[in-house]
């Protein structure tokens, strides 16, 4: 089958590959329809992990079921359905308790396992024809027929359960007033989902004027960092008052103030965002944190940053009574609740999918959707 | 001052009363500019009650500070303020845990206290010129000055909370669906309320199409009861499931499919919306119940309906793990953040009200809302 | 294998049935080591149910994994395990969202399974030798080797983590004040949860002698129904005041006041129970139901009970604003945690084990069980 | 009135002061019966603060109402009771949502207030004759007459629901396994705490050996900081495991393994507790941290702890999905439940108490606390 191949540094090819079989009763085949290119998938596309060549990138999968393992339950062939990027077994300590972005099972000596994802298990992407899936009836959401809704289906796979999963961090409730840092695709489905949520104001921190102006279309009100300190913007709009929540949907390579801000060098201030949200949020608040941090980054601005230590106004924190949550999302948490949302048509995830494209142009894709170029912001690839 | 005064069964007239004044430190005296006529102000006008003729009529009251106890801290003269209709102290163990509606301190011997209200304590009325407020600071909220939201604001002192309670004693989560009995002012607000929570789904069941209507502005879906059992109407929307959670927004004096609906006779079936919600929701759901259910009725329907004894399918809400919530609405949790929705432009329930007539007016508007004529269906009195 | 057969009311045998096979590649079969006969294991007995002769009792049960199907991940031949009496496949929306009670896969057309039990799908029991274990890896809770802790462990399967989920479903908090009804084995493991919970008063209402000394050696403060009001007797104790909290551990075939006790005829008050929760209560508190209440009784004492409607003071619950959880346990949320509480020797469950005897001897100890005589309690049987 | 009054860094001295009186209706004036020392006193004691010499200190206060401001609804002169260190108003946003440790109302232009203590407001300390208390029906939380529990109910003012809170904000539960850090006082309230909440496992962290004595009483696991890296004695201890909770009750003056531990010079390393806890913790784990870290230190290692920014190793706490919540003990959420527990028998935190001591030796027992000489841990003052 074609599929994208990592090469090496700023370089993917398509390529033939073999086709993935059943390799476990209880594994299904997916046939491709949808698979995004994910910000994630650029730290490997940028040299920035120890990803090797020959890896097949793509954990935001979603298709028609293609072939089915003996013990599969509830799934046949011709299904549509989009899967979590996290593989997940179901029933580990940490499955059963819903942390299903935390296996035990699918990669072992680590928590949490992905598709098509350096250090996330043994897992094939799903920028390609077809993807095998094991744990099928745990790890296959089943959406309705056809073709209809297929970009915002899509985008159950990660970045909409993603920012939702910022705000639950956050513990965003109706009626509050939240802060969301960051307005790339996941930071647009925080404050996006912040609003599904009830919140009344709803503040989104970044310095690109097409997000701010995204951000503006959902309700949000637009604080550009590069004009100023945007904890101070937000303050002087609530009479000196701070905001409940505050989201974090940057992570670790937050730009600084003023740097350049699309694909090209930036300056990197990695604890900035973290402590703008100490600092931004009231006392008895809360942090949800869904942006990327890391324990080892040889990328790191400095040696505490290479290990992914970083300094916190943590006496601030405490003074205030904070509290914060982090992690990846476990998207089955959220997914079928999602789904029935945008089937119901509360929610229309797919406004943030910029371009949609075929698998066998993804290699242009790359180059466009890294450096932010014709307005490349959320990509699908169409095998 | 001017005030509502209930002089019989059916019988309310506008007179002159005493003013209120300050009687103890924490007091306020707050002149009014609207107090809303209420559906379970109808229970006194009926007759329904032990409600003696005298009593001043009003617990839904919004007004400006016009004079300051002693000891209060945070209010001062002209301060624009609603008051939740329950009066509380803040400081039993109930108020403190945010049970503000079953207060123990302001109604001895009882869990509870209103203003204007049979059984709810000394509390006078505030329909009429000026009300006393006990406990000022933990029961007046504030509002921004001037006249902007008015009607919106009013509706923070009851229906707009106790509709928000029921999606809350439902527990209605984002992408849920919902089935809510009843369409009159509170069972739109609960219909309104669980937008807001981002329900997915939300069935609205009455037989007044004007209600329905409204339920379909809001995006709901009608269920006319008179035109079949509701229950199997919303199954076979959703191929024969039920909803994830329902609210009964209707109580003990509800109607029989096919009885005549406003104002005029109908056949009382006290326990029909209970099982229905039983039956309507999925196992493992919950049912959400701030609709009025009372331990004695002098009108009830049989000797059981007299006592409040209810025959419940009990065995089928086990066989389903089902939970119920029920219980006046504890205003004070929800009415700051309601209030901040409301300025935010993101609620505007002001919607529901029907009617704004002058306090002088309030004797034909009880003639006209008792029998729901000229399409008054919530009125707001202002002095 | 030998097991217990059900052969028609008041008659079990021990007999010859075929030995369990691997169904499906996520099977195992467990050798059997404890099964324990059940309270509701009666019901079929007692022939006040559906089952028909043939089927192989046994829910509750504990053993060494014999054989292992091809699909599964974590279990080898040897492990030493304990079963939820809920058969569940973990992947439904039920099982996802930890209602493995209600699981929808392992028996259609009905939300929840179990292991020889009528109605709960075709799943064999475990009074034998041996089990054939669906889903193994998300039913089979893992043990350490030997036999320590084996009349513990076998309690893991149903009455420990029942009676902690009547904790749960009352939402029972430290320092809290609780009455549980009902002192047999379910009721007894209800207060001993309380107690791990960190209740500060367990009253235990029953009119069993040897059961109210039992709930007095947990440190619960024995209440004799038939000595009073139970409510009264409660309310005297506490100055007036009812208690925070409720549980019921009786369900649908409670006994009236008076009646005789244990084995023999009684007169049965279906919804005496209930309405005494809702009497003792304090406004504002709330109601577990871990007790059976079921929709369709044969013997019930009257129409209404046939079918499982019961009368209950609805306008007190109501106006007290309680909230009520009902259901059969989830077994699978709880039995990991508790398992290491009895490693850990924080819980030793086993305290409430009457008897361990021999599969061959079930027939005696079914008998001896229903009329609880010779202090048949709660009986293991080991093949 | 005789008070301890702070002189100057290591001096305190018991003197003649005017007699609290009663500014606010809502005030009473309690004759104390017993007030602690507390750990934090030492800080402004030793000079570690910007605490001015004159100051009253005491924020454990416990005692007789004397006298009662004309607003106040439900105390009387000679009733016995306990204030929370927290002083608070019970009405604003934060004391209505139960946040009482960061009122906004009792300590302007900062959020929360105490009793004697530098920048918590204008409120006096109860290490006196007398204690001025305001909203004193908020404040006051009433005990049984007598003198029974005296030393177990003084604890209620801090640290039997400080160390409590350390269990509620790492949300410790039924059956978990939990490392505490630190077992002065506050850590064995803590893991007194988790055991009260049914904790499986509690290991308790320090290196002074009469704390680890205390905490095996208690049944936690002792383990010493000084003899090898304590998370990995704990991983060792459990197969490799982390556990699943942690809590900090050291904070921000965290002695570095092998420094002198009690009194004198030690090394401090003040982020060193909060990285051994994310090392420690298991992913999706929660840490509670009611250690206190202060954003000024003019004490502190370096420029970065001067200002009480810290280092930490957030890319693994990240990649572990950890929470974490912190910050001052909100008591009145608590102290009625602990209240309870002790008069039933089932708490009795008394036993930390050290010594009892009239107040006229106050100044002898700071020093020894000071220094913990002669087995001063916990100091009780009674006038």
């Amino acid at each position: 089958m074609r599929a994208v191949v990592y090469k090496g540094p700023f370089e993917v090819a398509v390529e033939n590959v073999p086709d993935p079989t059943l390799h476990h009763p209880n594994d299904v085949i997916v046939k491709i329809t949808s698979s995004c290119i994910c910000g994630s998938d650029l730290h490997m596309y940028e040299g920035r992990t120890a990803a090797h060549p020959g890896i097949v990138f793509g954990h935001e999968n979603m298709g028609l079921i293609e072939e089915v393992g003996s013990a599969v339950k509830t799934l046949k062939a011709g299904d549509r359905v989009v899967m979590p990027f996290n593989v997940a077994c179901g029933f580990c300590k940490n499955c059963q308790r819903g942390f299903t972005g935390f296996c035990t099972t699918v990669n072992p000596g680590f928590a949490g396992g992905a598709y098509g994802y350096v250090s996330m298990g043994p897992w094939g992407g799903g920028q390609a024809e077809y993807l095998q899936v094991p744990f099928a009836d745990f790890n296959c959401l089943p959406l309705p027929p056809g073709r209809e809704f297929e970009s915002d289906f899509a985008l159950l796979a990660d970045i909409f359960p993603t920012g939702y999963h910022g705000a639950v961090l956050a513990d965003v409730s109706p009626g509050e007033s939240v802060a969301v840092f960051g307005a790339g695709p996941v930071g647009i489905m925080a404050a996006y989902s912040c609003s599904i949520r009830g919140a009344a104001e709803i503040y989104v921190v970044d310095h690109v004027q097409e997000r701010l102006d995204k951000a503006s279309e959902l309700g949000g009100i637009p604080i550009n960092f590069d004009k100023g300190d945007p904890v101070q913007q937000i303050k002087d709009r609530r009479g000196g008052e701070g905001v409940d929540k505050a989201i974090d949907a940057v992570g670790y390579q937050a730009a600084a103030p003023g740097s350049s801000a699309a694909g090209g060098e930036q300056e990197e201030v990695p604890n900035i965002v973290l402590n703008q949200l100490i600092d931004v949020v009231n006392p008895t608040g809360a942090l949800g944190i869904p942006g990327l941090y890391v324990p080892t980054d040889p990328g790191g601005v400095d040696e505490n940053a290479k290990r992914g230590a970083l300094s916190l106004n943590f006496g601030r924190l405490f003074e205030k009574g904070l509290r914060l949550a982090t992690g990846q999302c476990n998207v089955k948490r959220y997914n079928a609740y999602l789904r029935d949302m945008i089937i119901a048509g509360k929610a229309k995830p797919g406004f943030v999918v910029s371009h949609t494209v075929s698998l066998d142009d993804a290699t242009d894709a790359y180059v466009k959707f890294d450096k932010r170029i014709d307005g490349y912001t959320k990509v699908i690839l169409t095998p």
